[in-house]
Formats: C-alpha cells, sequence, structure tokens
C-alpha cells in the first residue's frame, strides 16, 4: 500500500498541481480532506472578483444596455464554450440555462415530441430520481408509458428497444457507482430503432472527455456546479445536435426562446438554433460563476483532468483495498479504468453514520442511500496526500 | 409646469432619499438619467460585497454542508419574506425558483390539472409575450384552446367566462401601458364560474403594494429583477394559495419538488407546500442579489414606495404635457393614481428612433413596439430631478 510520504510524491509530480492555487482556500482549519467535488465544485479563485466587477461595471454602470453589450449571448457563448472544453462539440448546439431538472424535462418533451405515435420512453431504474421522476411525468402527461433497463448496457437495452419506443434516457456516469455506460454503441442501437437519446452528464462533465458529436447523441444536459466549479445551484447546460434544430419544439416557449425577442410578436416563432431550448431571461450572475469555472477546466485540459482523476481514483481503490475492505466494505465502483467516472463509492452497511462521523472529523464526503460514502475527488482541486489523509481517517473511523 | 428647482425642492423633502445611497453609483458621467427600472433594477450597494461572503465563507469554506446550514431553505424563506413585504400574503405559500417563464409554466400547467375537464384557457391579447405563449403552448399541449380578451377588465372578462373555463391568465400591471387591473373583481368573477386565476406580477411587484389574499388570488408568479433590484436574471417567485397545496400537481417534477429529498426513493412523492412547485437545484447566487434587493425594499416599505412612485409617475406626466404633448406624443397609461402602475408610457410614431437618440444622449428609457417610450422611474433610486432632467432631454431632443 502506497505511504503518505509515496501520496507526497505523486503531488510533487502532479502535471496539475498548479491550479490548485486558483481555488479559494478552505478557511476551515477542522477540513481535513474534501472529498465532495462531485457534488459542489470548490470556488475558482477569481469568481468573487468577477462578480465584483460584474456588478459595479456592467449591472452597475452600464446598467440595462450590457443586455446588448454581451449579455444576451451568454447563454450560447458559454454553451459553445463547455461544448469545446468538455463535451466534444461543435459551436451553435449547447445552451446555458435553467436548472439540469428543467432542461431534461424541456429535452424529453423536445425529443418525444420528435417521434409521433411511439409510446414509450426508456430509462434505467438505477437513474438519478429527478431523471425517473421526469420521465415517468413526461410519460403521464403524454399519454406514453415507461420501461425500466435494470442495468445499463446495450445488451439489456437491445431487449427492450422496439418499434414503439420514442426516447432512451440514461445517465452517462451513473451518480451512485460511477459506471461509465457505452454512449457510442448505445447511441447506435437506439438509432437502429429510430427512437432519440437523451443523456444526463451531471457527472460526465469537467471529469471525462465526452464525445457526444463522435457517438450520435440527440440530446444531453448536464449541471456546472459539480466537476465545473460554477458554484451552488448554476445554471445547467442543453444540448441539442444540430439536425433536430428546426424540427425541435418545446413546451416552455418564453419570450428569449422566440425568434426576434424584442418583436414581441402577435404569433410565436421559435428561434433558429439552439436558442429556441431557451426559456426565461438568462441568469447573469450565475453565468458568472460558469464563466470563472469552465477557464479553470481549459486551462488544464479535458484528457488531463481524466489522466489524474483516473490516478486520484485509483488511490482511493488501494486505500479500499488495503484498509477498507477488511473492515466490512465493499467496493461500489468498477476497477476497470475505462468502465470508471470521477467518483468512488465504498458501501457498508452502516455508511449513513460513518459517512457522518467522517464529516464531524473533517472528511467531507458524500452518504447515498442505501449503503453508500461516496468519494469524489477533484482532478482540478484536490492532492493526491489530502485524499490519502481522507481515506486514513475513514478507515480509522470505521 | 415645474421647475428643476421645483424637483430639487421634491428631493430635499423625498423621506425615501436616504436610500439611493445604498445603491452603486453610476460610474459612467455620461449617465444624464437612469429611468429603466422597471426593466432592471440598480444594484444595492452591498450586494458585490454579500456575493465575497457568499464565495468565500459558505461556498469556500463550509463548502457542501451550507446545503444543510441554511441554503435548502433559501428559496422559502425568500419567498416568505417577499411575500410579507410586497404581496399581502402569509408565509408557506410563495417560493423563489427557475425563471418567471418556467414558474407560469408550471402554475399554468398546476392550475389547469386542477380543473379537469374544462376546456379554455383566457388571456389577453395585449399581454407580454412571454404569457401569451405559454398560455397558447400549454393549451396546445392540453387540447385546449384559448380565449383572448381585447380589454382587461371584470366586464369583458364576464363575457368569456362560463363553465367551460379552467384559468384566467393575466398581468397585474400592464407592461406597456402600466394600467392596473382590479385584481380583486376579476378574481371574484374567475372564481364565480369555478375556474382559477394566475397573475403575472412582474411590473407590480416592489412598486405598489399587491394584496394576493385579500383579492382571493389563486396563482401568481413575477421577476425580482425590475423594481427589487435582484439583478439581471434573477430567480422570479411562485405563489399558490395553501388552501390548493395538497391537489397541486405540476409537471416539472425535479428531485427538490420530492417529499424526501435525499430518501432517493423508486417512487415519486410530491412535497408538502409551497416546495412541491420548486424542481432543480436552488440558485444560490441569484438568491443572494434577491436576499439584497428585498433588504431595501422592507426598510423604505411599500406604501412609501407607492406613494414616492406615483409622486415620478405623476411628475413625468406633468413633463408630457408641459412639453411632449405639443411635440406629437401621446400619454398611454392612465392619468388616474390607482390605475397607475410604476412606469409611464409616452407614444410617438418615431419612438423607436427617439428611444435611441435619448439612450445616446445618456438619458435610458425603453422603447416597446410599436411606439412607445417607457419612463420607469424606481422609487428606491431615481431622484426627482433625476427624472426632471431626463424628461427635459426628451424634449430636446424631440
Amino acid at each position: 500500500m502506497i505511504t503518505r510520504e509515496g501520496a507526497e510524491e505523486l503531488d510533487d509530480a502532479d502535471e496539475l498541481a498548479f491550479l490548485r492555487a486558483e481555488f479559494l482556500p478552505i478557511e476551515d482549519p477542522g477540513v481535513v480532506a474534501y472529498l465532495d467535488g462531485n457534488s459542489l465544485g470548490r470556488p475558482p479563485a477569481d469568481v468573487a472578483e468577477r462578480m465584483r466587477e460584474l456588478v459595479h461595471e456592467q449591472w452597475g454602470t452600464s446598467l440595462i444596455r450590457s443586455w446588448s453589450r454581451g449579455w444576451l449571448e451568454l447563454p450560447e457563448q458559454l454553451g459553445d464554450r463547455i461544448a469545446e472544453v468538455c463535451l466534444g462539440a461543435g459551436p451553435g448546439q449547447t445552451v446555458l440555462a435553467d436548472s439540469t431538472s428543467v432542461c431534461l424535462y424541456k429535452a424529453l418533451r423536445a425529443a418525444a415530441r420528435l417521434r409521433p405515435g411511439r409510446t414509450e420512453l426508456v430509462t434505467d431504474r438505477g437513474n438519478f430520481p429527478t431523471d425517473r421522476y421526469l420521465t415517468e411525468s413526461v410519460a403521464e402527461e403524454l399519454g406514453l408509458s415507461v420501461r425500466y433497463l435494470d442495468t445499463v448496457d446495450e445488451a439489456s437495452l437491445r431487449e427492450v428497444l422496439n418499434e414503439r419506443t420514442a426516447l432512451v434516457t440514461l445517465s452517462h456516469v451513473d451518480y451512485r457507482t460511477a459506471e461509465i455506460a457505452d454512449m457510442a454503441a448505445i447511441n447506435t442501437a437506439v438509432h437502429e430503432c429510430g427512437a432519440l437519446s437523451v443523456w444526463d452528464l451531471c457527472h460526465s462533465v469537467g471529469a471525462l472527455p465526452v464525445r457526444l458529436e463522435h457517438s450520435g447523441t440527440d440530446f444531453a444536459v448536464g449541471c456546472t456546479y459539480k466537476f465545473l466549479n460554477a458554484g451552488p445551484g448554476a445554471p445547467a447546460f442543453l444540448f441539442a445536435d444540430a439536425r433536430l434544430h428546426e424540427a425541435i419544439e418545446q413546451p416552455i416557449r418564453g419570450w428569449m426562446s422566440a425568434r426576434d425577442i424584442f418583436a414581441m410578436a402577435p404569433e410565436y416563432r421559435a428561434a433558429e438554433g439552439i436558442r429556441r431550448m431557451v426559456s426565461g431571461t438568462p441568469p447573469i450572475l450565475g453565468l458568472a460563476g460558469v464563466a470563472a469555472g469552465i477557464e479553470l477546466t481549459a486551462r488544464a485540459g479535458i484528457e488531463r483532468i481524466r489522466a489524474k482523476s483516473l490516478a486520484l481514483t485509483e488511490l482511493a481503490i488501494q486505500c479500499h483495498d488495503a484498509w477498507l475492505e477488511r473492515l466490512g466494505y465493499r467496493l461500489g465502483t468498477p476497477r476497470a479504468p475505462e468502465l470508471r467516472g470521477g467518483h468512488v463509492t465504498v458501501e457498508h452497511p452502516s455508511a449513513e453514520r460513518l459517512a457522518k462521523r467522517c464529516g464531524e472529523a473533517g472528511v467531507i464526503v458524500d452518504f447515498r442511500a442505501p449503503n453508500g460514502i461516496r468519494i469524489g475527488p477533484a482532478a482540478l482541486s484536490t492532492g493526491y496526500t489530502e485524499l490519502w489523509d481522507g481515506m486514513h481517517r475513514l478507515r480509522e473511523l470505521s
């Protein structure tokens, strides 16, 4: 098993270590390790200053004129930037807007509408609650039915796909196990039966390269407050492939989705391109957080982030094997690097109590029902020694 | 006609004048008058510092733990505060969430669902585009039809109400004319036919007292970035009367609308109370702006705000009568104070060109198609002399 000195050497050799200084320090001496970057990423060091400038110069001085001096373009501009840095998608297909829940609702409705006459929506039983609840809600309102996968893989999917399938909606990285779904193979199967894919990238974006265009994805949504460090409840993103734009209709037709915003026209005409997926006035303060967060990811490069992320989760798995397994833990995450997202879940019958005890001891992790302790190191802000210390404390507390 | 010295005397006697120092100065010497507080209110002086504290102490140091240290309650807590300060509503019925468009969509869907079998939605032809587009969109998706009012008053409404009416959705203050609708009389007529009311308060909230409970309102939504000064694209609010909560179902069932958020339960169960109208993770940075803005309104008191607002719009009307009418302008706003909201629209065949020229000369107003120049002084931040100077410049440029 790696020693603490070994972890320190990994930090010394870490080519992304310089970025740790680009985050605000945690000014709580009680915090030993922050291992929850997959729930809430830490603030970039310059984000408060960006906010101050935005408040003084744009909001306070340019005032309403700021809308025509760049604010109106921000949702698409930042969407293009996320697409370029993280999503493997060209410009004009991604927009920042709303919460992930609202984006997913709009994507599901738009996808279902593109497949009239088809009556089945497919998701998996272990999907994040929002995804399941919304799939059910959309099915209910459209008079469709939901089919559930028990495991997310191409073979299981092909068993439920048929000529009635309208869409398949899955998470790219499972929020509990961190298992990566085979996006390209699943998209191929979905398209072979004439359906559309709607991917949830919440646990992928900023942690590993996503290849939306290469894999033939139709729709995708995701949040920016985890590995992208955009801030609590920051705006989500929504991707829709350009070939679908002209036919897309979405239900929440706010004024920002109309072709000419200020015409205040009697008849609704949807904007051309991805802007038709927007609804209301863009949340400018939240978008400033997105701008700050995405630039740190861009500086590191998503391939280097992925490499460090795998090294961090590998270290967490080593700690599990050396220390935790004999204490009644079980690894809940794939060992194969190509199947593992950005976090590691260790399972224990007393996970809820142990996660709480960890938190009290300054090791901040997540409990996920029923029995998971989720360890989410962030390649941009977590050090190997920090992770080692956290895992070591978990061992002592168990 | 009042002289500039007269306007200065009004400023000297203004009991809300002390609050003007509570806004950030406009650091652009070219700005003569900011008369667009009804599109984007100015930043409270302390908002950047509030953001800084939030970023450093809560996001950066308490980290994910902040969700259980107050963040999760913010949408309802700030909703209660807006309800108390501005809306004439008791606690537990208002929540901050999403954009106005998304809130309105959810309110319309929820209201329609409460009146199954009824097939008509009513709105007015002059309503704000978002309101019309969404009413049409909701009608289309539910297989209902829309009936339009040509004028917003009780008598016109009674002509279209019948046993097929599911809901009536109107703006309390018209975004062009500033005319105030008779909320209580309209609600009574709506309820007599068994329908529900959904009010848009975007141009009311923070400008004049709204009496949601006294008037028997069922649903209401509104934005916080106009007279409440919460910042560009700040979260909107949604009110639903408590007597409806138990039966309310809304379509965007994100995890934050579920009864037990962290149970990640297989079956969706809606939260009790107003939280069931929430969808995704609350936008914490945007809510910090709401907290800053609402406190300034609370310090002034909505009755004093209304008194100054009426005095400001009265001054704008005097300027119109004395200077503009002979230059081809026409007043587009009611003269009767009890019918007049927080802004004044003057109409001119060349309004678009004149509004642009005004802006270039540092008098910031809004153009609203087809022929309106909208003058929106804000009681909290606009001085009488500032307004006088702006109107005078408009006269010179016309």
